[in-house]
């Protein structure tokens, strides 16, 4: 990198061996050679910091952590595997290709990408609902029974995996290089969590039958989670007791050695592999005692030796698992970018966003074409493998490499394997998310709406299963911002004490005599435009639209006495909804026009006198004991068409009734959009703007009359009374 | 009212013969029979007016109005009878029955309520789709061919509308009574623009077939209008060339008396009845040459004279009308109150939305049960009642009584009546509906988010008809909002010279040397609250991740040769998504315990010097040249988790770099938030909080070390640093 360059971005990333996060698209100011490396090394992460090595400070912990991680790996895989509902060799895939391409690709340092629970589960509701096991029943020569056929459902099941995952990484790396790894944002953490604590029951749910040894109808759609459980409730009796016992036994003994392992991490070199060693005995003991052929214990069956070529996916599928594919590419993004951001933070470097979105899009995409299925990154896996030194991607690499000779040699000894002892695993490594309980009291303390984005996301996931619980949750989200928005508190400003603070009024903060300061805590838009004014006329105090009648009311006998006007209102009926100011204008093209109407104030003065008996006191009615009304717009973030018209109609209003009307603190964004929407006129003008409540105040109390708003005012009335 | 009571509520309306908007439910405050007199007062507003009649001022001018608009209902009850597909007398029906109704309930004066297009042509579409001409077809004797049933057609049709009316009558009752009047915010006004625009499109292609006299086959859900006109264009050689000269003519004359009648408003008494006139010559014109006999003219047919008794409605529709009666309960109130508050405004009266919600509720549910189908309020009436002197719903009630007698008397005159001759009147009174194309070029100018969902809103309502539109369209103005607040303007303010206020940096605004201030246009929270992180280090001008990784770098070193300490750390591997500082007091746990971690800040200054060297200077680090930096909170309507975690995050890696961070202007809403979401902390306090900008720089300029922040500062690194 350039010393020039840096200087230009002083922020750029110097540190880590990653590159700073440029944007995907070329610079069209650098010179082309210099781009195209850019984007090489932006691309290929590992041009840049592999050739920086440490060798001798990290290589060690980079081994013991790979091997830490790879034999963390050999069970999880079999296990997810079980819960994508494909035969267990593809976990092993999964934990090889994906791992091995994100080395290449990853900017993350820490994180451990492979097979995951929450991603597995939704893998597993998509073979689940397109082939249950009920369209693979081969017809028993000579009977009506029939009997599943396996081989063939594995086979057609593993096709649809691995089309699915290549959509998947289709969907992370278009993402990626539009630039939009920001949608990550719509899944705020209460969500997330919300997500998969649901995601944690689910999974329970389907690891029952295992546990038990009962065979249960597969089940897709919405509440089918509730229906499976109610069938292994109705099924209990049939519980085969052996696999029970497996069952529970391994629960127990991997519970127990992780507390005791955790209690004692500070004394061993590398976390106790206890899932290895489960699989290993259990495998052992099932094999020596013939567990399956004894007790009917279900086990993993045929793992088989070596890799597969790579296969093209079979196109005719995207259409049915389009929408999965979105959720689980986001999900799964999700995952690994919240894990990658908070070990960068700890470790002081940084990861691309995009370019992670890339690096898994890639993992997907080749790994689809090897019989993988979506990978993403597991929280246990990454613990481990940053706690025994693991320092880069180098980790990885070797974690991959215990799984290639895994696949090659020692895989196939894992077919007496109980699938029972994998349902225990999957469920023990669930404690961390059923944790997540405890969200519901920290945020009933902290912020009752992120509780309730955590709950309807919660009910919502498990009533209707995990992509369209994403879709429902995400929604709910984003009208939480809208209610939010909705209601805001109303409050009148006063001043604190012998300060320029203004504040909600309360005992010690006196209001200005006639003056109200008014202020919303949130913007004021379509949605609550209404209710601002509303609330504005409200809290005044006085009765704006009643004056107002009374005024109209006294003007119109005026009228009628000095025969000085009698125009026949009418309407050409143009257009519908039109705003009263139109319907106004309309009025005023029939009658009498007014002349150039675009002309300043002051040569507007004399048509002032023309309707001389325009005031309040003139007509015999009380002028309200308010003269000025300042609305603070700082928590205003924009406005819109309808806000504009509101505020218009405000400012006519108060006009009309003689209270002066101010906008202050608007910033340069609000003033920008007011001014195009043409907030401004003869009646409102920018003198009607200030910085700050102390600017207004100190205006509208140092002696009225001396200055701009005061012929504005007049004016105004005017217009306003030929209008009507 | 009592004298009291106005002066408990000086706002409540004292000037028009309307009750002011009380809430519907009563209070419990007030004694039973007062609640129980105004809740009868607020349900039934003609016992509040009618007795307050003005007879001598107002009856002229409500009969002459009201016989205007009676003679316009009759060919629009009959044009929009056409439109939504019923027979025509079921249109004088509608005329009647809820106008009078109207009568009773309705708080507004001048709008007319009645048939209206944008709601016949949601109600066409109900009956197109749910009951298509083609399901009533009975076989021709002898022969294959088949014929339509009119007679079975039109009862199965009447049915089914009383029904989807009564159930419109359902949801606005129950929307007024749970005073849920305000979901029709949701309908901005852009949007009800655009979509009635879109409605205007639908029924001008919905009546072509009228117009050219052509069979078209009736078409329902998306894209059908495309469809429709694609199949009439195929049609066009088949025209009957009688039809089309006839709707021709009538359609200029209509426009032509229309449009004089408009220029010469003011020397008429009353506007032309044009429409009336057309149908009457028309009839006559049509019984006289026989048009129907010799040019196959399709005539109105058989009007039945004298009222129908009531009818139970079919609920086994409910389900299916469900949606459509909910979007036509939305829409006709919609379009009610808007109108109803242009008028009132103009005359300054108030209209109740609740208790209008509630009228109309009733005018649909009563009119369903005599056929009617539903009504909302037309604007060229409305228009016509305002203009020709109308004072009050007087108006409305004379305006029902032409009409019963037309239904009594006259309507079966109208038999012979062309169909082409209604589509004509429907066509024309749509003009001031496509006025509302030039919004397009006055929302350019003006707010192009707007104009965007004008656009949004009038392609989808177009492409997915009237009923999904309407739901799309509602979504997508949801969501402008989450954009308009996801990509806000960032910006460092600098002072505006020898003043307190403070405004972006620009040329004449100075950045106070050692502070930056920072704004974004908008509030922070969970969609835009990283890039708000982002936005405020990439502005700040220094690389904090750089410098945060340099000082854990030299502190590792240092920390190796002092052999201080050398934890292991280790992770629990709980929950989730733990924040970096969830994990990171997991380490800290592991780690040599930080006694007595509530305590006050001198007591935590000891354990400073116990690290002594943990400055950036002592490390040998260059400090940033920034001491300072105040956050602008002013925009910031609410805070959630996320945010407060951004926030702490920027709070934690700003100290650590020995930068103060100050929130400034924050609301005390925000405030209660930070405290319930547990913001403040013993390195974030309230005394990082200041009520202004100016404060918070004439704090930090007057020379810093003397106050509080500086201890605090000091911890912070020591607590961080322990922690790492």
């Amino acid at each position: 990198m350039e010393q020039s360059e840096l200087r230009r971005r002083p922020w750029a990333s110097q540190c880590s061996p990653e590159l700073s996060p440029h944007l995907w698209l070329p610079d069209p100011s650098r010179c082309s050679c210099a781009a195209a490396k850019s984007l090489l090394f932006q691309f290929l992460p590992i041009l840049g910091w592999l050739p920086r090595y440490p060798v001798r400070d990290w290589l060690l912990g980079d081994i013991i952590s790979g091997f830490s991680v790879g034999i963390m790996h050999l069970p999880q895989g079999l296990a997810y595997a079980l819960l994508a509902g494909v035969p267990p060799v593809t976990g092993l895939y999964s934990s090889f290709y994906p791992v091995f391409l994100y080395f290449l690709f990853g900017t993350s340092r820490h994180i451990s990408v492979g097979p995951f629970a929450v991603i597995s589960v939704m893998i597993g509701s998509v073979t689940g609902s397109l082939m249950p096991n009920s369209n693979f029943m081969d017809p028993v020569n000579g009977t009506n029974e029939t009997v599943l056929n396996e081989a063939r459902r594995d086979s057609a099941r593993v096709e649809l995996v691995a089309t699915l995952t290549v959509l998947v990484g289709v969907f992370q790396m278009a993402l990626g290089m539009l630039q939009f790894g920001f949608v990550v944002t719509y899944l705020s953490e209460p969500l997330v969590r919300g997500y998969t604590t649901a995601a944690a029951v689910q999974v329970l749910v389907s690891q029952l039958k295992y546990v038990f040894g009962v065979e249960v109808a597969e089940q897709s759609g919405p509440l089918s989670m509730f229906t499976t459980f109610i069938e292994i409730c109705t099924k209990l009796p049939q519980t085969n007791v052996g696999t029970l016992v497996t069952s529970l036994i391994a629960m127990a003994a991997i519970l127990a050695v992780k507390m005791l392992s955790a209690k004692f991490a500070s004394k061993l070199p590398m976390p106790i592999p206890i899932e290895l060693i489960t699989i290993i005995v259990s495998t052992g003991i099932s094999y020596g005692a013939g567990l399956k052929a004894k007790f009917g214990i279900s086990v993993v069956g045929d793992i088989p030796s070596g890799m597969k070529p790579p296969v093209v996916p079979n196109v005719s599928y995207f259409g049915q698992v389009v929408g999965n594919a979105f959720a689980i590419a986001v999900v799964g993004y999700a995952i690994c970018i919240s894990l990658g951001k908070i070990f960068a933070l700890k470790h002081g470097y940084k990861v691309n966003s995009n370019q992670e979105l890339i690096a898994l899009g890639i993992c997907n995409f080749v790994g689809g074409f090897f019989q993988c299925f979506s990978i993403s990154c597991s929280m246990s896996r990454t613990l481990v493998q940053e706690t025994t030194g693991g320092n880069s991607q180098v980790a990885g690499v070797i974690a991959s490499l215990v799984i290639l000779v895994t696949i090659l040699k020692i895989g196939q000894l894992f077919q007496d394997l109980p699938k029972a002892i994998l349902a225990a695993i999957i469920i023990v490594n669930l404690k961390g998310m059923f944790k997540q309980f405890t969200d519901m009291r920290t945020l009933w303390r902290s912020n009752r709406i992120d509780l309730l984005i955590w709950l309807v996301t919660f009910v919502a996931t498990l009533l209707l299963n995990l992509d369209m619980g994403l879709g429902v949750s995400v929604a709910f989200a984003l009208l939480t911002v809208i209610f939010r928005t909705q209601m805001p508190h109303y409050s009148i400003l006063g001043q604190v004490s012998s300060t320029d603070i203004y504040r909600d009024v309360v005992e010690y903060n006196k209001e200005i005599p006639g003056v109200k300061i008014f202020r919303s805590s949130a913007t004021v838009y379509f949605a609550n435009a209404e209710l601002y004014a509303e609330a504005l006329k409200e809290k005044s105090g006085i009765n704006v639209d009643y004056l107002i009648g009374k005024k109209k009311k006294a003007l119109k006998k005026q009228k009628k006495q000095c025969s000085l006007r009698n125009a026949i209102i009418s309407f050409d009926g143009g257009a519908l909804f039109s705003s009263p100011q139109e319907l106004g204008s309309d009025c005023n093209g029939s009658g009498p026009a007014v002349a150039d109407s675009s002309g300043s104030m002051i040569e507007l003065e004399p048509q002032a006198s023309s309707t001389p008996k325009a005031t309040l006191e003139s007509l015999g009615l009380k002028k309200p004991d308010l003269h000025s009304l300042i609305l603070d717009f700082t928590p205003v973030n924009f406005v819109d068409t309808v806000c504009i018209k509101i505020l218009k109609n405000i400012f006519r209003d108060f006009q009309e009734i003689e209270v002066d009307v101010f906008l202050v603190g608007c910033h340069a964004s609000v003033i920008d959009q007011l001014e195009k929407g043409n907030f401004f006129s003869q009646t409102i003008t920018k003198h009607h703007l200030f910085a700050s409540v102390h600017d207004a105040i100190t205006y509208v109390t140092r002696g009225q009359g001396q200055s701009m708003p005061k012929p504005v005012t007049v004016s105004t009335s005017v217009n306003r009374l030929l209008d009507l």
